[in-house]
């Protein structure tokens, strides 16, 4: 049962990673009524951290934008889970909060975190994607990763 | 029509700035049936940075209040488009997120943060504007700001 | 009156904080429909931060660990205060968003959290306990501590 969200992520060339499993006390993502809060994801594939380092010292601007949209593609899988495998019954997307491992005298967490969310957009098409966010830089992040977003969206 | 509220600004001699304009494919706030979800404000004003810099190495205390206050007004301004442009409809403020860029050695973010959680009293009221915030440090923001601030309200 | 998580608490050896005061114009906790939202909470004993400094640094990981549970053990504290004394009511955990107060070459900020997010579970049972988490390094935390906790709970 292919729908209009996934054609668009394959025609794009996009491949969602496989789910990471709970690996303690918490959990992926929590339905509440209709919200889904979804943990911060990192710039996981293949259960590895694939971009690692502070943005600004070890990677680019362009590869910090990388790993958010790596980040965004595991809130997709989240998502899908949370909506039963059928992506569109998601309504909203609420809020992304990110979190981009840099360097003190970075300034550009704005672009880094616009990978995740001109991917959301892409995906799910304006009226859907555009959502309130939260970009700050921070010193260090889980498993040394570069970036880290977590994120709250509507389903029906 | 001015309301109590906006009254309330005036006569503190406060001015909102002008809205920021949607500067990508995030959006400065989104409603989720009565709540407002405001996206990591700046202190900014004319469309500018105004607070540059690390508190406890290029601001004392007082300039990060005021930066504080500053991004407490641009919540302001999107929670008043939010609300259509009447502020009376503002029934709770329920948390604001607070991010100080600052040094390593710097412990005062709470006093830092009491910039904007002072002006949403000073402006709603104890009833309305007392509410649950989070207030860390951080070694860097975007633009280079001093102080980030996201905030969820209430409206009817 | 004594109900099944209070015993568990006891039994386990936990005893609960003497609630924060109210220290500024914002609140230990804000309720909304059915949902708590409750402010950053410090490793806090007495009205003292007992855990100061960066975890990797002054503080090992165990002890970053003990730090995230005194937070937990405040969290618990003024959930019970939003449950009027009675922490039946509580339905579940719907997040922890967490912050670790350590150096910038420090990746094991979720064994950190862990500390909180297993102390909720051991408290409440898995059903209830388990939650959405994000869990971020930072270079300073209010008063020196080495952690804090936000949360978000629904309460019947």
């Amino acid at each position: 049962m292919t729908n209009q969200i996934e054609q668009r992520l394959s025609a794009l060339g996009f491949k969602l990673p496989a789910p990471a499993a709970a690996v303690a006390n918490y959990i992926p993502f929590v339905i509440q009524d209709n919200i889904v809060i979804i943990s911060g994801q990192l710039p996981v594939q293949d259960h590895e951290v694939v971009y690692k380092g502070k943005v600004g010292i070890d990677l680019t601007i362009e590869q910090g934008q990388d790993a958010a949209r790596l980040c965004g593609l595991n809130i997709i899988t989240q998502l899908k889970a949370a909506c039963n495998g059928d992506l569109s019954r998601v309504q909203k997307c609420l809020r992304l909060g990110g979190f981009v491992n840099c360097s003190s005298d970075f300034t550009n967490q704005p672009k880094v975190i616009n990978g995740v969310s001109d991917l959301i957009v892409e995906i799910f098409g304006t009226d859907i994607g555009r959502h309130a966010r939260a970009a700050v830089g921070v010193n260090s992040l889980p498993l040394g990763a570069a970036v880290e977003i977590e994120a709250m969206f509507r389903i029906e």
